[in-house]
């Protein structure tokens, strides 16, 4: 019988909307979790407070003394190198020491940081839709678009933890500027928000409800409006050149995609999976598969979780 | 005093336009060199048989009894995982099993292939300007664009020995469609013969000698003219979009940039850093540097001996 108290990782993720944290199982399992929200306003120290509440929930539970590591997966970017974090929704840190701050709560344990979309491939990879395969790009499609990379058969993060940031690939060179500096990214055109900014500057109109979100507009475009359904197609654009480029770029089998947008299931995929082959034409990248994320919104905790596991050697590597 | 006859490589260069080969040193010294024209017609007999007398002639040199492995780099794609090339530019060879043609003249010593951006990128790496490098994109500008990766200190040529493709990254996705199936690739932008076309198409005309090359449009562009000048800042803007993709999915600390166009020196360079800076805007992609590629035209067939030589363990793995 496995004994719980010595094989459990603490995972935090850390998003511009929430802040989440759980004990994690050796089998992926979340015994407890916690959340706040992510302050909206106010400076460094008081979204800080609400990391500090979320981990004081976690160490008043039984479990806390059988916690090896702490694995932390933020919104990026972050420097991995240095343990700071710089996410672009969470504009009060910017090069927070955030990996140093936990120390002291996590009691003495490692800390290991990582991007989310490193950590969401971590999880993939571990337990989801990219188990078994060496090479695979993972992503998460929401109100960003990250993501992260798995070569060789191992996570590869790169030097500062930001590897496989497909959001802000340019695939748009004369497109319009995204807030990150560059043009035409991924993320620009693919994410929810601008899945529903293009909508609604097309023409399109929500229904009673109001609801102007991109889930509406998946709505509309499984009812069969060309508008919905020609913004989505804009979107599968965007992410068939990003995951061609990556083909291209290192040679990966499959491509997962996760988050909220893929939540809208065919209307995204199959449009997704048809410009794939016009942008993934040549014979290393043709067979390239796309498929959807299987741990939804638990990935981030359970990667963070993972890519500690990895790195600190619990659970004998995972 | 080194024995010569003990550690030689033989080199393949295999391009559309020439064959070229070589018995290359621990140094990276070329000793002997051979070349015949890649037959622009005939079958893909034809073309090995081309192969066939440059091995015949490098078989014909004093220091043959001392090659220990041949190294092949071909235009792409190949498929090193079963030793086939398609190279785009020689259509007699689609699925080609050059890597069994070589081995009986080889004579029993290992063969091993590779694309020519992961040679040129193994050349840049060894003796290069990515010496000491531990990540870097190695780009090749010529009548295409080829490339390779070394990642954490090693090349990376993926499962089919065609990483680091960035001629066809698709940087413009409503771009014009490329003979790769794609659309708006990096080489559709900013090959040579894109670059002298472009200006063409703008109203660029060329000097007495009637040269409508791009090293043409570059004499113009470095005289001042302005439509010379606006089509090698459209190639720059597609290699600065495709660097900064790669940096942001990999985490790249240099670009290494040769071939033909690459010759234009600051005509190229000076847009292309600057954009550069448009383009690759995340904190852990604004510093990366690009550089001019330092082995030329033998880069090759250097490169192609430097990877067989670390596959093989010739020169202590190199």
């Amino acid at each position: 019988m496995r004994t719980p108290s010595g094989d459990l990782v603490a995972a935090l993720d850390i998003g511009g909307t929430k802040i989440a944290g759980a004990l994690v199982d050796s089998g992926g399992a979340l015994l407890r979790t916690a959340r706040r929200k992510t302050p909206a306003e106010g400076d460094a120290a008081a979204v800080m407070g609400a990391v500090s509440a979320v981990l004081d929930d976690l160490a008043g539970a039984p479990e806390w003394p059988g916690v090896r590591a702490v694995g932390i997966g933020s919104a990026g970017p972050v420097d991995a190198s240095r343990g700071t974090v710089s996410p672009v929704n969470i504009p009060a840190w910017r090069g927070f020491p955030l990996a140093d701050e936990v120390r002291r709560p996590a009691g003495g344990r490692p800390v290991v940081l990582v991007g989310d979309g490193v950590a969401m491939t971590a999880a993939e990879h571990w337990r989801g839709a990219a188990r078994g395969r060496d090479n695979a790009l993972c992503m998460v499609v929401s109100t960003g678009v990250g993501g992260g990379l798995v070569l060789g058969g191992r996570l590869h993060a790169g030097p500062t933890g930001n590897a496989g940031h497909i959001g802000h690939v340019s695939v748009d060179l004369d497109g319009d500027p995204c807030p990150c500096g560059g043009r035409g990214c991924v993320e620009r055109i693919a994410s929810g928000p601008n899945i529903a900014r293009r909508a609604l500057a097309s023409g399109w109109r929500p229904g009673p409800d109001g609801d102007t979100t991109a889930a509406a507009v998946a709505a509309s475009a499984r009812a069969g409006d060309p508008l919905a359904l020609a913004s989505f197609d804009r979107a599968a654009r965007a992410l068939a050149a990003g995951i061609a480029a990556t083909a291209a770029l290192v040679e990966i089998q499959v491509a997962v995609v996760g988050g909220g947008v893929a939540g809208a299931g065919e209307v995204l995929f199959a449009p997704l999976r048809q410009r794939l082959r016009e942008y993934a034409a040549l014979s290393f990248t043709a067979d390239v598969e796309v498929v959807p994320a299987v741990l939804g919104g638990d990935a981030g905790l359970v990667g963070a979780a993972a890519a500690a596991a990895e790195r600190v050697g619990v659970w004998g590597g995972v």
